[in-house]
């Protein structure tokens, strides 16, 4: 039976760790603070496909994700007995010009006829849908998505894999991985402890290129995002509201309203910043005007894994035994539950669900 | 020797209370929370004058306490070893457009005139003494003033009247003043609990008109103040910055900046809400654009007792022994000393420090 470690007990270190263990593997995860607490626990739970929707690696991987989901919800729910609050409340992308208005028709128009149902609507039978909106804006295309509470999801992830039968030892930090001659051989901590494996995940996030031993030069970097939350206005809107350049707004099934996200390089300071939290109140109370009434309840930030060609890093490295699954950058609640699929199978010696050669660790390996 | 009751602990009451002490008055303060924590404690500590800055009742009452403050900060680090961090500053009042800047010369021209020292400046003349100052200023009026930590002040002044004698009662709300044949006998609290007087002085603050048994109907409701506090940005602006229709930039000793205030009915809503932090993030970033890094430390509310004619409610009322220092609006800490002067003054039958009429509680006494 194989040894494995998986490095961060975030949202992709837990599912990998849980769906290694359903395998049969023996399985230790470690996690320098509690798990679940960083990027994970900042996001905003959106569950969404993404534009353009059919064509790139990263779409066809949140589309595939986004069809695990629901049964993935379902079976967190037997497993544990919490609801992860997923819902299927679509997502709705605005336009705040006639121009943009008849770019995304045209977009909705070649999702239809590629498979993808994305509806557009303006005037009236936009307002009939969401009466929430303001006047900035036009029109908007509807398509399939949601959100989930994210924080319930690494809660639950966390209890799942502890039954199911996953070592998790939090508050340790692994700086270095060991291996001899091109092949793992497990990682050491901060304080100095080894621990022995055949196979080592990093599923580290924002923190992943910092661990010495890895045999390639992983460009990942922080990424910060302020976010914060407002009681619901009414009327609130029914979808997640996806802007293009941010801010989103996330209608909570518990009453609450996620406005997010900067998206900013400033290293690892948490600092929630006057202009930051400025720019996502004014530019939500735009698409949303009811909320400027809207009780602010909290203010938090994140450090997204923001890989150097911004797409995702998924699969082994040069290393035998050693794999990755991070660098998902601003959305890595939504392609979880497929990327970890396809680091389980690439483990297994399994063939990925999906094609997954764009998200290839080795691209970086000549840097 | 009269036995006095002063019913609220805020910056007047503590005022009050401390300066009928030192009378030699037997003095027992009557505070439903805390002292101290209500607005006194929510305010951003301006030591203003008040424009226009000569002429009204309003005016003649914050310059003359401005003239009291060097004094009364002194007294209290005497009394109580505590510095609260009561610096002048000075004040500066923007323009942001050449019509504004015109006629902010001229009021600067009619100020000197009447012997109160107001400066104008614009261009490199401007940006040399605050080069804080962003582009949407075009102009700026320069005068004395300051500020001073609001809540360093409460708790000194809470040290000051307990060492002076006074009794103070926390967690003792008076809902009712006893009278008899027009004249104050006492008070009673929620508890049911009756306190002897014959000198009552209401500074309840926004809660004042809540009280039973006043003898007269006087028009305090609460006005809710949202505010915030940032790290200060390099360069920070020197003075206190006074934009008409605020928001107000205040840069504290600590390293802090405060920038306040929305001026909302809302009733006893504690509510922070986004459309006000927004606004004031906003308009505070275009004043001192510098401050749009500058990490958010905190937000808070506060509820500044409005009289019903926008004047402060100082001196008796109708029943004999009754006094009131309540009503101050969003500007209550700068005058402070200069009210509690006049009450205490009135209590002794004494003449006032400053006439103060314009502020007699019973111009309200035949509503």
């Amino acid at each position: 039976m194989a040894e494995a470690i998986v490095v961060g007990g975030g949202i992709m270190g837990l599912l990998v760790a849980r769906g290694l263990r359903a395998s049969g593997a023996s399985v230790t995860l470690l996690e320098t603070g509690q798990t679940g607490r960083e990027a994970s626990w900042a996001s905003a739970g959106i569950i969404a496909a993404r534009a353009p929707w059919t064509t790139t690696a990263t779409g066809a991987l949140q589309n595939h994700s986004a069809s695990i989901w629901p049964g993935f919800a379902a079976e967190l729910a037997d497993e544990t007995g919490m609801d992860i609050e997923y819902r299927q409340n679509g997502c709705l992308y605005p336009a705040f010009s006639d121009d943009a208005a008849r770019q995304l028709e045209r977009d909705a128009r070649d999702a239809r006829a590629a498979g993808f149902p994305l509806e557009f609507a303006a005037g009236s039978a936009l307002r009939a849908e969401e009466p929430a909106l303001g006047p900035a804006i036009v029109a908007a295309a509807m398509g399939p998505g949601g959100n989930v509470e994210n924080r319930r999801v690494v809660q639950a992830l966390t209890i799942a894999a502890g039954l199911a039968g996953v070592t998790i030892q939090t508050g340790t930090s692994v700086t270095e991985i060991s291996s001899t001659a091109g092949r793992v051989t497990g990682a050491r901590t901060s304080s100095g402890r080894g621990y022995a494996a055949d196979i080592v995940i990093i599923a580290a996030g924002a923190w992943s290129s910092q661990i010495k031993g890895l045999g390639l030069d992983i460009p990942v970097r922080p990424q910060r995002g302020q976010i914060l939350a407002v009681a619901q206005p009414h009327p609130a809107p029914r979808r997640v509201i996806l802007k293009d350049d941010d801010p989103y707004v996330v209608p909570r099934v518990d009453g609450r309203m996620i406005v997010g996200a900067t998206r900013e390089f400033a290293g690892f300071d948490r600092a929630r910043t006057a202009g930051g939290i400025a720019w996502l109140l004014s530019a939500a109370i735009e698409m949303v005007p009811g909320m400027a009434g809207s009780e602010l309840l909290d203010i938090w930030t994140g450090f997204r894994p923001i890989s150097g060609d911004g797409t995702p890093i998924i699969g082994p490295g040069t290393l035998e035994g050693l794999f990755f699954c991070t660098g998902h950058g601003p959305s890595g609640i939504s392609p979880a539950p497929a990327s970890a699929e396809i680091v389980v199978a690439m483990v297994e010696s399994r063939q990925p669900p999906i094609r997954a050669e764009a998200f290839d660790p080795r691209r970086f390996a000549s840097r």
